[in-house]
């Protein structure tokens, strides 16, 4: 896919993915991503830089979320930051100021990729205009839309998108819904590249619970172009998951993760932990005012070994995670899908 | 797997699959089933019995719910069937009386397995003693436990079970979930079956979206031993499936499905319809109370064409549904799958 030779991405992951991830995928003939979201437009165009630098001509994806600007309520930011004072309080941080930026300007983002035009670029929380992405098309970078039901699968065609990133039901971190409630757009990762590649055209690339090569097997077996695999990337050396995360991690299985909104006003999937517990109840403002106002806490809650009080975003596929370098990661769970599939057709030949 | 040439098979559902579908998966080489809770004792006896003498020795599974008895509570009762007074008003029903027996007897029903001895016995809703599992296999009876995350998975494990069916979220119909809340016991078919074989020594049953022959293909590959399908046999010939069930199936998708308290008392995945709906606020008694308080409705419904007040049972793999004769639906989904294998496996040697 993309050119590249062996068909894994790493799954763009912010605040866990890092650069240093994507070049070691992508040079180990896989594909990276960065979750670029966060990133201002001039670092956005330096990292995009350095990564290209660094792969040459190989590829890589550079994931941003498509937001419309900010439109805070400041009673209701009010009511938010009053429910996080007593978390703040006790990781001993001083009293909440209103955050100064929301999140960065995804115009002026966008205005960046154009200008830089990396090899591929993958959209979630929200869809590109025809235009937008034609423009990108134009400039040779390839576009990947985020869908997590079939309806929006079918948006991003109609726009012109270059492939569908199918993303179940079984994900890690933030739900890339955008046409319905999180609540009617949960679909499991079989049925969805399922129904994406029976209904239209484009490749697909799976995401969702693809924790080894077994499962890059299935997926592929199942017509997926790419496995896209976050969860399986968290312990890598290149990771930027912090101490307690990491600890969190140890153990955990398919039962552990829970969908919450409580960290940032987005629907996301983490293992299930005391705030997002204590939380469930409280009126949470909608992404991304509920991210911005918890960023110093989740910050704090990590320099304190934390894990009570710190997003944990895994997906279901946790139980597979282990350790290592990125690229050699890559080359075990090639090597072990390879092998799974040709096992799997000489038993049944 | 128990002896079937083909690792298919027919998912058991009450009031979709029929004795005589069961007969003709086990006669083409697949696994029948029977989802047989309905059944009182003696024409449980009296179904096994004729299967058997049908199929000879090949293997079929019966599948029953794991109940204890109801225990209604009158006022519960009573407002229940006043939520419900207006729908059957709406089909010119009579007033509703107090249903004279809420579900079958579970334990005359394991009496009557224990007695028949049938090949295969799967069970849902709950789960057996350690001394009803050895009992069964005592007469050669092989034990199935369905199990929605991985601590169900190990709780039967613990009991003694032969399998484990390893139920995913997408699956259609009734979860059979029974540890914690099913909303805490939702795992994608590809995690929960990864996870399952990962962790415990049992052969894997996988269930849920696997719809066509390549999500075979996926989940053999993932290593189950087999691949339940349910969905995929809900237009087949022998299908007992209501005409507007039927005809509410055609055109729909992954998204098309949700999970329902509204019919049964117990979460179920079906299509969504105006019932679903208008009932998502109503106090809903547990199973089997509310089931036997909808099944007059439900059945008048169903004579009178009107999917808006019936269940519409179906998985999120609804989209690559087929008519046909299951025995014939059998030969394609396998020849599917093994082609799958074969060029999946040939694609990434």
């Amino acid at each position: 896919m993309f050119g590249a030779e062996i068909p894994i991405i790493q799954g763009p992951m912010l605040g866990a993915s890092t650069p240093a991830m994507a070049i070691a995928a992508s040079t180990a003939g896989a594909i990276g991503a960065i979750g670029a979201a966060g990133l201002a437009p001039a670092a956005l165009g330096q990292t995009i830089g350095e990564i290209r630098e660094a792969v040459g001509d190989k590829p890589f994806i550079v994931n941003l979320f498509v937001l419309d600007p900010a439109a805070p309520d400041p009673a209701e930011v009010s009511r938010a930051m009053a429910a996080l004072a007593p978390w703040r309080a006790e990781l001993g941080l001083p009293e909440q100021a209103i955050p100064n930026k929301w999140a960065e300007d995804f115009a002026a983002q966008f205005a960046v990729l154009v200008e830089t035009a990396p090899p591929v670029a993958s959209f979630t929380f929200g869809i590109l205009s025809a235009e937008q992405c034609a423009r990108l098309k134009a400039r040779g970078t390839r576009v990947v839309g985020t869908a997590t039901t079939l309806a929006e699968a079918r948006a991003w065609a109609a726009i012109g998108a270059d492939a569908i990133c199918a993303s179940g039901f079984e994900s890690g971190g933030h739900r890339g819904t955008f046409l319905r409630p999180v609540e009617e757009s949960l679909v499991g990762t079989l049925s969805l590249v399922s129904a994406v590649r029976a209904q239209l055209g484009l490749p697909v690339i799976a995401a969702g619970g693809i924790a080894d090569g077994a499962s890059i097997a299935a997926v592929l077996a199942l017509g997926a172009e790419a496995a896209q695999m976050g969860t399986a990337f968290l312990l890598a050396e290149e990771s930027a998951v912090s101490a307690p995360w990491r600890a969190a991690l140890a153990g955990q299985d398919c039962d552990s993760s829970r969908l919450t909104r409580a960290f940032s006003g987005r629907y996301a999937r983490g293992i299930e932990n005391r705030f997002m517990r204590e939380m469930a109840g409280a009126e949470i403002p909608v992404y991304p005012i509920q991210n911005a106002l918890t960023q110093e806490l989740r910050a704090a809650a990590a320099r304190a070994g934390r894990a009570d009080m710190l997003s944990l975003w895994a997906g279901q596929g946790v139980h597979a995670l282990r350790p290592g370098r990125t690229a050699d990661l890559i080359t075990a769970y090639w090597a072990q899908a390879r092998a799974t599939l040709a096992d799997t057709a000489a038993r049944f030949a």
